[in-house]
């Protein structure tokens, strides 16, 4: 008798659920070897504590009202229920604070088919540690989190959220075509972004082709040096950042993983400067991504810089299974 | 700054965490040593499939609506989910099957000030091994957990969900008495048990006398003794039901942790045949629960006896820390 689950969510069965026991380990594992202590938070927040953290994403949330008219919500990630912890209990504690979690969190949309409404993450988050040291030690372990599951083709892609919106002001655009187009790169939506660079007419035609050629870059170091001298100051300043950030991640002997992107823009709101983003040649989809929010920890009231990343274990698992000649998906998609 | 959490849920911070992540890994360690492996399902279910597992607690639930108007529920417990799985997933796979969980589950109402609702489970279910030795197998890995946890003291409680019911039909008692008088007994409501049955009109005073005297009884071997011949064919037939559930436990070396309880009688109203209880002299409520639910897994179209049971990560901590001299509880009471 079949009795179905909703979409976009699974059954684990038991062979599956040791291999991401394993997993899950392997990486609890790394991050404790760096000082990282795992916390847990409920499964449950009220609405406006994913709101505060970020208004787009709360609208992805499941949300229901408890027995007291209170609109409650599931967890859309660990960063923002962390943010809200770090707030309300390590007042007294004197930071850094090195923060880890596995856990599940909710969307309950389906941006895309068989993408999962629960979905298992497992990360860290450092707060308090300025400069570029900060993304650093974050891409340092995200680097030893990769090659602990076995992923040695994995590639981390690093970008700066503010990258896009200083090449735009920098050649006269609007706040509203910042906004605008922002949201056309992290769609990674090539298309949109030329149609609205050309519509809004706030720049010459040169221009656009420079913009799009320049979010485009993707490789080594050589390309920050590429890409000098073709924005403006505020271009410049973001790139003088993002030379830090390759120079500290680089002293770490991670640099090999690296891959720089000059288009990335994450879709999470709270991103503020460096981002990351890791692929697999193996699977289709992001495996993991995070970058530095120090906005996020403002608005929960902690004035603390902060960066972190996440892995997403489902398409971890499915990694290691392609690499291990394995396929498999048992996702509902009902 | 305080950002309040939903009434009924917790942060966990680092040092309570690696205990959890301890106790976890002890469980799972037992479970695994008696060929039980673990499965994960959702956190999110259709409402109906924990309505078909026990009506009453899909009252009990976090309810809300998804994208499509499909009513879903958060899972209140582990065995309906599994119930679901079994018959969904494992009709090529011969019986028995063994199966263990660590996961949380929920429950919108706080009946209990302090009472989690969002609650952590370790437990298994053997579904397709018949008669006494079902339950005999669940109850020595359920006293195996106890020891591998620490918790030396712990009394299983064992009882049987038929024992009122037939007591009430051998003295002549009505299906509605049995009804509402069984509900009190779940509550350990005894003056209420009392007042029921003589506004009833259905028993003789004496009669009343002895049914209350009989559901109180609690001890070893000999109160099964004790009972015969008090009720009638109904209770003797359970009565020997009972001593056989009793000899196949004492057979298995872990008879000196059970404590016979004639009046249990478990509020999850899938449960058929012999129930268990856990309590630990250090705190004040149940740490454990369990018996046989061949009738759940009828209501999922499965034919097989079934029977598990269920550790309460939560208290089963507190009760650690107890042992320990060291107190506290994080719950939000908000």
């Amino acid at each position: 008798m079949i009795h179905p689950i909703p979409p976009g969510t699974r059954d684990v069965l038991p062979d599956e659920m040791r291999e991401l026991r394993r997993l899950q380990a392997s990486l609890l594992g790394v991050f404790e070897t760096f000082g990282y202590s795992e916390v847990r938070t409920p499964t449950v927040e009220y609405a406006d504590v994913v709101s505060r953290g970020d208004e787009d994403l709360a609208g992805d949330a499941y949300r229901f009202f408890d027995d007291r008219g209170e609109l409650l919500a599931l967890r859309t990630d660990m960063t923002i229920p962390i943010a809200r912890l770090v707030a309300t209990r390590f007042g007294e504690v004197e930071p850094p604070w090195r923060l880890s979690y596995v856990a599940n969190s909710y969307r309950a949309v389906t941006p895309q088919r068989a993408r999962l409404r629960e979905f298992g993450q497992a990360g860290i988050e450092l707060i308090g540690v300025d400069g570029p040291d900060c993304i650093a030690e974050v891409v340092e372990i995200l680097a030893r989190s990769l090659d602990a599951v076995g992923l040695e083709k994995a590639v981390i892609g690093l970008g700066d959220a503010d990258l896009w919106a200083a090449l735009v002001r920098d050649f006269g655009g609007s706040e509203q075509t910042v906004g605008a187009t922002s949201r056309r790169l992290a769609a990674h939506d090539m298309v949109g972004l030329g149609a609205d660079l050309e519509e809004c007419g706030e720049f010459a035609a040169a221009r656009i082709e420079t913009m799009l050629s320049l979010v485009q870059r993707r490789g080594g170091p050589d390309v920050l040096a590429d890409c000098r001298g073709r924005g403006g100051e505020r271009f410049e300043s973001v790139l003088d950042r993002l030379e830090a950030t390759c120079e500290a991640v680089s002293a770490r002997d991670v640099g090999e993983r690296i891959q720089l992107d000059m288009g990335m823009l994450r879709d999470l709101g709270y991103y503020t400067g460096p981002v990351l983003e890791v692929y697999d040649p193996s699977v289709g989809e992001a495996i993991g991504g995070g970058g530095r929010y120090d906005g996020l920890m403002e608005r929960f009231g902690v004035d603390q810089p902060a960066a972190g990343f996440s892995l997403y274990l489902e398409p971890i698992h499915k990694a290691q299974l392609e690499q291990n000649g394995k396929a498999g998906s048992g996702v509902s998609d009902a």
